[in-house]
């Protein structure tokens, strides 16, 4: 594709307060090279999600600050976004598997500038886990739970503590599991009140959410 | 089931900020008049949900202040909770078949107190329409938004406002849209950055979402 | 269909240790009848499971202690088994919705001669009232539980207790969960380990495999 | 395969107009040379769809005027079709991942002789993109429409554009989307009226339904 | 909901060239009799599809010149448009049990005023039924082409015709074909080239496609 | 495994006038070795389905007598049976990809000693390839016939040859028919009279209900 | 539909052995007496599947020699054809709630003048009833056999019997068997060999499949 | 992940009588040797199940005492626990193929101190080979059966054989089963009364399930 055809919307931090983003798993490397490089005479930095590592190695060599997480394959050129959202963001995970989408949400928020933190490996198996860390977790702001398999966790969370909760299904699992449909189902039909989901394996979805509603925070 | 072995959840209101909710569908009218008659005596109203129409009319007729929504299947009984949370929630809907899953949304959040409007049948098919309402849809402080058929129009909301979204497929639709599953599909998997989703035809969840939502704003 | 035609497997109980069970849901009340009266011919009493209101009336009038449960459709015609065996199993379940599966299970227990206690309304959503009821769960020798919904009951149960634990989805739920798919998934997915499963609403399979168990551990 | 055993169709562009196509995703290249071979002899050029990029390299050197079109894998050897159809097609994409299909669509129109031209990366999820190129879109007498994810852009545009409208999913997305079905599902649904839909990232398909709305326009 | 509340899309027929029409099945008679009302008011005639027979006697009993299709629940108020739009679209379907969506599609372009015809009852089975109506098939110069079961007539329908073919799956079938979904993947999935397809049952969405078509046929 | 496990059933030729069929392609190079030993050790021949190229070339080269169709994938070891069963089959196709499926029916017949016959490439979207060949169809005793994408060509056959049909869907299709339901379900569902259907891409199934057919035909 | 639109298949007798079959489920009681009308006058018998018993009731009471079986549905209107085909057909099933299907098999190979005999409720459960059994099942010269919920029977059968066995599945199940999907992916991946399917209910196909059978035999 | 964000639930053998496991698939090797070293230094042996091959070779050459099983990936580091639970498990398979999954439960069992033997190679298509061996496998105390295609093995050996049976249906397949879900399914809605099931291919479970039940037994 000719770098001409393309079609940033560099509007959209002013429409709605954040920037666009790549999504890398289907583009080349050449047509990544060329967006970076748009992106980057505009003075903006560019989050590139589900970029896989041999295109993380092939990027250009002359972009210079390019932070790339291999667990959860985000890539960031250039500076963190500067924010002045007051607020904390919790990630919550069921499992150490999971992790690749913890860090999708974890880097994405850093990438905005909000303040995050992990609570991880608290699964429903072993509900004292979870009870220990009771405490910790309702002392965010805001939280985003992410499990696999039967996904149950945020049910469990969601009878516990009253924050707005963003649920996050992973396609961590086996046999009916296997691609985190389980988990998205069991999350959607949660006993649990007010709960809402994003698609499976979306960090990035999640902290989006997470940041449209502290703007409204902060707004207020 | 006798009586005495119903175990309401009382103490929800105090840990989560809201009251236990009843699912009314799977309840024969036996076991909803004895429910609702117990947490009368505790001073308590209650919310019935998809209460269908002939058991609303078998209800216990000693109950005082009973109110039911033939479009939505919502019932009341009691009275309104008192809120002290500021903030708006708008109900935007595709098209007027919507309108039980609106009115489910708006009548939970007219119960636990919380201010909200609806603005219908603006849906994708005649982008128009969404244009003309498109300030008074960016002027409240969370977006319930509610489609059927291809579930279009958060995706273009989500592109125009930078609010909390919280979408809720319908189950309005025909052929592969019959039960609702294409537009839960494609709010989950939306363009448009940071929509949560809730169950199909789940106006009370998204009621709830939202309210988690407002519990915070109002917190900070 | 002829009488004749019939083919009752009177030596299932000489070879598996229980009786054969009529399925009722599809046989009409003539067949039904045919069925029942060689039965009691044979002195043998009957369960059938899943047998409809309107044909529960239509039974012939002779046959002698009818027995019939409309939540579950549960009939039993004739004496329960007298069993020896030893041991006691807990049927545990998430809400009210799920008593017609938790009374199947229950039924086909005591016709069986096994003994069995409910415990209802303990779901994750408001896990303090599953936590209130554990040392009365513990103290059982098998555990049936039951969940429609996003089922995540066993699993919660699953890390917290070591008996035997057979699972039952329920087709109680909305939107995604509307088949009882999604509870049965999430049971067969969970992250506790060691539970088994049977079909959606079975709770009748429930209860033969608890017999199965407490078969094995009296001749031990 | 034997090469006496193939069964060219070669009457089929004087029953239809235009000529067969070659499926080359699951043929060998023995078998491809054999056919194309087939073709040229008889002064055909042909179209070969799906052509991995590794049996492209192993094509007969012999063959003249081999096009490749890496992106999206379409192979023409020998010269395009002279059509004499009046009539311009556009084809309309939401992102520059979808430029796979949208190439299969242009390369096919070229081939047969149809004049066609690209407008890329004006998703719905920011609909001032889409606004901006409208009077262009309505430019054309037919509309090919791609999209991935929630495939929303056919009912935008259907709303705007009064032209034939052939819409086409692709297998673009994650999660849920990640085989096309959502968007497939979606078109099939929209609530924009006259949208009509081939197979997912069926861009050839698209083409050919083209070729036959231009057929009939230019024999009236 | 409030009659002030409809959102008429008035302005569809100067932007698309067609009216908006009225999807019946989930709108209660009271809700219909208003948008009918203002359409009349407008002195504009209303085409509803999917009303239900017992909706269509409830109709407001002082609109005059109302229309009913018992076999395909279109019901038209008012005038047919007058169109200028030259050419003749024909309705060819596989059995007599595929009528109901004939007949929507039918009555449609009647409304819409244009001309179509019925070609029933040639489905593949006996392919000399539909080689017998070959000529006048290849009359029209579009095939709206309507087939349940497995679906199989677009497809030899376009390999023996170069029209535009806009294939309609009907959910009339048996066993794994009881919804529609056999056929319509058939459609989607057919050999033959360049057919496309619209959802399920849905004749209406084939007669505006047809609409499009003729709508670009004459304006070139 | 210990070869001593392995539970040959080399009664079955007896009991049901077939031998065992090995299936490949989840067994390991070790076991197929040891298996294929164990029968030649006892005088049988073997045959063995989807035996990956790369196993092919590992098997033990002390055995004689190894034939192997890299289409296919089926491997013979040791000779053909002898048959004295009249009758002949006819293996039809609709495209040249469907061949694999073609031969491992026209493999495993030769391999059980009945006589058959490939009719490739006469796939419903060109009809008239058919027609040509319907005359060599209808001199057949047995039809199998092989189709992918949307599966048509059992419906035109089984309304033109009074045959017994055995239908054998292929996993040759894009889109919804990457996997071979479509075809799968569309013979399932098919208009045409008396059709019976294997599993997807089971070539061998089709050649084994020929051969019951062919016993039945000669014991008569 | 105009009687003169229907397009009865006269000639399918002719070209296949067998006449045309009505498929009453979808047809009005006008269109069904109209077409048993049209044969009558032909001197030629009708046999119609799937018909509603109030359907039945409806008939034209001036039709003669009506023969009704409620329990599959089935209807003949006139004589049985007069076949001299050798040959005989065991309709073999699992559990006396397949009867329906048993039924419309059994009936329709009557009306085709196929001698059948039915062996009822041997399902795999208790396997010995199927051995006692067996050498009436291995006297038949072509099996149906017939079963719903997992569908075990084919498979049993299938390792026991040599015979051409065509397998049914039923719709009669519960929980994820509920709509015979089950049953039939299990007799499509049977283990046994040579095993074919008919679709879901598909009694009527199976007579029809077990007639091209015995045509062969015949004509050997 | 820093190691000491894990998460051991160290306390589930005194909670539940046997230890945490791993699951090995999706955790990369330096995750795995901080998880194993953390149990070593706590002179805790460790399970890890799904360790891919690579990963196996990868381990901490300085961990002594490991073992694993490439047919199963199973993986042992340290001693096997010492159980002192009275009471065998018979493992029971349809195929060869299956055996991978036999493993996963073998090797567990091993780990766990139960005692348990397998019965491979006995599946329904020969239903003699089962018969020979019934003996044997009513010796158990609890059986494991383990099967893929069709998954009819539980389903006979339930309807012979009291004991309590856990079902594990696996992914060797083809077409319709090609993923284990037909087994899954077969399984679940089996005939046999009392048959309870785990997720595809887990083995694991399954040994689970039997250790929760021999934990009942020796404690009665």
């Amino acid at each position: 594709m000719d770098p001409q055809n393309y079609n940033l919307d560099v509007g959209r931090r002013e429409r709605l307060g954040f920037p666009e983003v790549i999504f890398g798993q289907n583009k080349d490397v050449h047509t990544l090279n060329s967006i970076i490089g748009a992106y980057l005479e505009k003075k903006e930095s560019v989050l590139i999600t589900r970029l896989q590592p041999e295109k993380h190695e092939s990027l250009n060599p002359d972009f210079s600050g390019i932070f790339y997480d291999p667990i959860s394959s985000v890539c960031i050129v250039g500076e963190h976004h500067k924010s002045n959202l007051v607020g904390k963001v919790g990630i919550v995970s069921a499992g150490t598997s999971d992790e690749y989408v913890v860090n999708e949400a974890y880097y994405c928020l850093q990438y905005l500038g909000i303040e995050a933190d992990k609570i991880q490996d608290v699964g429903v198996a072993g509900i004292h886990r979870l009870m220990e860390r009771l405490e910790d977790i309702k002392s965010f702001d805001i939280l985003i739970v992410v499990a696999g398999f039967e996904g149950a966790l945020p049910t469990a969370i969601g009878g516990l503590a009253p924050q707005p909760i963003i649920a996050v299904p992973t396609s961590v699992g086996t046999g009916v599991a296997r691609d985190g449909t389980v988990a998205l189902h069991s999350m959607l039909s949660s006993c649990a009140n007010g709960i809402s989901v994003v698609n499976i394996d979306n960090g990035y979805g999640a902290a989006m959410a997470a940041f449209r509603i502290l703007n409204i925070v902060n707004n207020k």
